[in-house]
């Protein structure tokens, strides 16, 4: 489509047809979400968004931020706005020179909700940068953004509502009715530029809906979360620690190890039987490992890589674990036969995530991926990658988690030639076609080394998490000059396939945790079985079954003086699958009765069938075990 | 025994008895080894060397060093000398100013038989310090140890021989004649005080003893050794590689990662028997942590630590273990009965070794321990010491080698009351007693946080390897203020056993790869199996036994069109314990021809037969196998 220079996205919308121009919010322009009057000035990509769109809850959540901009000023004219984007969740505003507490809140809240009601028309406003730097003379946050991002404009957008504005780049929904319900959620401190060295802040969180009814769904999916939360359950069942001597760096205890030895056990076994051979590398390398592949320009110098210099050399903590796997490639000599070569490895990497945004095992700086490359042939790919993909939604399955596949698409900074970008897109659609995997495409989303495939785990809650990836990769192979020697004899450029299974085992022990709500499926379970003696004359008892009917399982006994009930509500707190309760009836029978988390009971089990009925979901992987009758 | 102030190391011998007096080629004086002359100026505990001691060759072998001085500059009299001390194989001199080839090599050689035959006399000199510094006016080295190791010493002592000197503290033997048997043996490259900033210099290495014969059992021994050596063993079977990018950080191929899973494997379940609970914890940690230790002091300050400042904050890599796993410990509430609690871990830490050090996976900068820790009460350092090293005896019988058993008592350094040291001394003693071990007594070797029992395995060569260790540490809990609630419902102090089974997993492995030659017992072997069909015909049979009957085990066919001879060949330089071969008879008989790396042969085994023993001899970890008849 053809539009005049200097026509902006709500033209060309009008120019489709007028209803879409009536109905138009914003633009999507190569990417980015853009006011409606933005004017396009060079050939792009561009999206309408209109109350439909998947974006316009963005657009409606930053007017949110507005809001409570106006009605904090309203209430504290002191306070100083920095910065207030909408989010997945809602929307933040950064602010300073104020002190609020609960109540304060309920306040604000108060006053958002007459500026909703007021219905405030939002206006956009271009003024001159100079303009801007003197209207804001007593904010050094909006001096900052006009010294730094705004630099060398000679104007800058305002958005305006009643008697209330804010430089701001929008978009912006037309009015403030526009916003059906909101809410204020939290205050937690923040940095300047989230750096530790700058002004401390405080971010109040707030979330908009275009109705009550959505809002409401998502304060009980959020209580329901933050129940689940898996900090609290982590600490509950003694899972982890993130010690304040390594920051985002997981400490595994005894309990959560035995979750990450089983997942490891269990991947491993994929592993094998996938073909993939496991490596093992080193988590310090020699800066100059990453610079040939571009990792180096990539981390290092947005500050996102662990490295320093020493004894004058340039060291660093492996971001990811490709670059040493291209190495142990190179090592080897292969032919055409041979391939695919595929290496796998639960790799340590460390990125130097900002330490704002830390948050738990979901947001970590040392993580362990189970990552995996195999080198193949060009005319291998849709092969190897259905092959991988029906192993991960197997995989999934294991977990009880659905997936939702995204395959994400050539972009303007690909590298390679469009040929081998299209061949390889091909494979990757006919792979999902082939498994008949409904999907998105996002259309130019690929990373510049080929497109990719992201695999969405679907949780208990109904939330997306990103878990798995299969990517194609021309770069590595290209830029490493990775060969193989072909039926012509002639050396041969392979294709890399990054793949991860689940991801980072530290992340995806955090979902887990919060989608099994730490009722975790029998394999997984660090304490398998709980033994309750009635009295301490049973415990001899207990510690037969312990040892040696069960001896194959994580078995406890709880020998402490409580009564039956404590002990069965402990074992129920700590989320042991299976309790079996054992007193002199049980004893002189050589039968257990048995309890689960769910409270499920069966009375007088022979020893044997409760053996058997274990190893049965515990070699199976079972997650979702029937209660024995 | 009480001397005169100024009496010497030999005035003290003669004391003792005229005999020994005579015989007295040096002294040790509370650890270090010192010439007989030294005077003695407070308490210490004194050691007479003779030529029967174990110090002797040491000495010995220091003369050979300045045989070696000698010779060169009579050749060469522009070279300058820098270090030539003692080693445990034999001395080496670093020099500068010369280039040497082969050659040369020799005519030096026999320039210092030449020396060794006029037997010249080594003589004691001490000079002024400052007439040193005018001595040596050309050569920067030893300017250099005067102006550190001697500065403030008003004087300095030279060995003289014949017209040839040397600044040098001793101890020597008498005469360059005592000894017996001199050679050199290779050359490399050296920097001064092993800094790659500092002049690059030239590494000579000799070797001398007191007779011909122990020369050639050592060249004996050495030739095998180089035969063996695991740096080229690894090349051959695809082990490891060690790449420029990553000095001293060993990455795995997936051969050598199919005996690390297994030794993992075995370590773990030997964990698991003994009460260990495996944690995780991560290589990245602030460098805050190591503080209160002492580690920090102790790594952190002589450059042996990985660390660095990044975004305002002091990290480094841990280059053990103790003080995370002391964290973990911390996290839990421990009453007297929960004793012990023990955390093991594969745990990879890193040191920053100097790069000339690095040798192959025996001298490494990134190591994996399976480190363990036991928190334990006072009551129970000797079941637990006991139980530990009966496992080690168990597990080193497992690779077919002995052990050689060090007990490190408290030195001068030492922390904590003399009564702990007693006692904690006294329970190490008692496990290696009441275990009818065999041992050494370290006098004033420990650690200064407690005693230790250091286990050096002796390969098939006979060298002796320090491999595992068993460690008392009452440091770390005091720093820490660890504590258990005791009976008394006090808080009292556990002790800390540091213990590691294997070493570190690189070390060992390259321990292994030496002392099996390569021919790794079956359990451990890389490629257990391989098949060598006759012809193209036999190819399904193989794959039947390949995937079917022998589907637990790692087994490879052979299917290049080569002879059966040279497929034998191939197999046996491969080192691959079994190779079954099949032709049209065994595949119509069902049955296979058996041969192993040794050269045993057996035909027509019934497949199911040969599964058997195979399952039999990988199930029970056998070091040294049966060969099926």
């Amino acid at each position: 489509m053809e539009v005049e220079q200097g026509a902006t996205v709500e033209d060309v919308a009008h120019e489709i047809g007028p209803g879409l121009g009536r109905d138009t919010v914003a633009g999507v322009v190569d990417g980015d979400l853009v006011d409606k009057a933005t004017p396009l000035t060079e050939d792009c990509r561009i999206e309408i968004v209109t109350e439909s769109s998947d974006e316009y809850l963005d657009v409606l959540r930053h007017t949110g931020a507005h809001v409570f901009g106006q009605a904090l000023q309203r209430l504290y004219p002191e306070a100083k706005l920095a910065i207030g984007p909408p989010t997945d969740d809602g929307f933040y505003y950064d602010i300073a020179g104020v002190e609020l507490d609960e109540d304060d809140l309920e306040d604000i809240e108060a006053e958002m909700e007459n500026i909703v009601e007021a219905d405030y028309e939002l206006q956009r406003e271009i003024r001159s940068h100079d303009e801007a730097v003197d209207a804001y003379d007593d904010n050094p946050f909006k001096q900052d953004i006009l010294a730094d991002e705004a630099a060398g404009e000679d104007t800058v957008s305002f958005y305006v509502q009643d008697d209330w504005e804010d430089l701001c780049q929008g978009p912006h929904v037309d009015s403030t009715g526009d916003i059906g319900a909101i809410t204020l959620l939290e205050m937690s401190a923040a940095y300047w530029r989230g750096e530790e060295e700058n002004d401390q802040l405080t971010r109040v969180y707030g979330t908009a809906f275009e109705s009550e009814d959505d809002l409401e769904a998502f304060i009980e999916r959020r209580e329901k979360a933050k129940e689940r939360d898996h900090r609290k359950i982590g600490r509950e069942m003694d899972l982890f620690s993130i010690p304040d001597h390594s920051p985002g760096c997981v400490h595994f205890h005894p309990n959560g190890m035995e979750i990450r030895r089983e997942l490891e056990d269990y991947i491993r076994n994929k592993n094998d039987e996938l073909g993939y051979d496991e490596v093992w590398t080193p988590e310090l390398n020699k800066a100059e490992l990453w610079k040939p592949t571009g990792h180096y320009d990539n981390f290092k110098e947005n500050g996102e890589m662990f490295a320093w210099e020493q004894d004058e050399t340039e060291y660093g903590l492996k971001p990811m674990n490709c670059a040493n796997h291209a190495h142990v490639y190179q090592e080897g000599q292969y032919s055409y036969r041979d391939l695919p070569v595929r290496f796998s490895e639960f790799g340590t990497c460390y990125r130097n995530e900002q330490s704002g945004e830390l948050s738990g095992l979901l947001r970590v700086r040392g993580f362990t991926q189970d990552d995996g490359h195999a080198f193949i042939r060009r005319d291998q790919i849709e092969d190897e990658i259905t092959q991988t993909l029906s192993s991960i939604e197997d995989i999934y399955d294991r977990f009880g988690i659905e997936i939702a596949y995204k395959l994400e698409t050539q972009g303007d900074n690909a590298v390679g030639s469009d040929d081998i970008w299209e061949e390889a897109t091909e494979g990757l659609r006919d792979s999902l076609e082939s498994l008949g995997l409904d999907y998105d495409v996002e259309h130019g989303e690929a990373a510049f080394y080929g497109p990719k495939i992201a695999l969405n785990g679907i949780d208990a809650l109904g939330r997306e998490w990103t878990i798995g990836t299969v990517q194609l990769d021309f770069n590595i192979p290209e830029r490493l000059d990775l060969s193989y020697v072909g039926k012509d004899n002639e050396d041969h450029r392979p294709v890399m396939v990054h793949r991860a299974l689940l991801g980072s085992i530290e992340r995806f022990m955090g979902v887990m945790i919060e989608h099994f709500n730490g009722n975790f499926p029998t394999w997984l379970a660090p304490e398998q079985v709980r033994i309750l003696p009635v009295s301490d004359d049973n415990i001899g008892y207990a510690k037969r079954l312990k040892n040696a009917d069960l001896g194959d399982f994580r078995v406890e006994i709880e020998d402490r003086s409580w009564t039956v009930g404590k002990k069965i509500q402990q074992a129920h707190d700590d989320r042991v699958p299976y309790m079996l309760i054992v007193g002199d009836n049980e004893e002189e029978a050589g039968t257990v009765s048995v309890r689960d988390r769910f409270e499920n009971e069966s009375k007088d089990i022979e020893v044997e069938a409760f053996r058997n009925h274990l190893a049965d979901e515990v070699e199976s992987r079972r997650v979702e075990p029937d209660f024995l009758e």
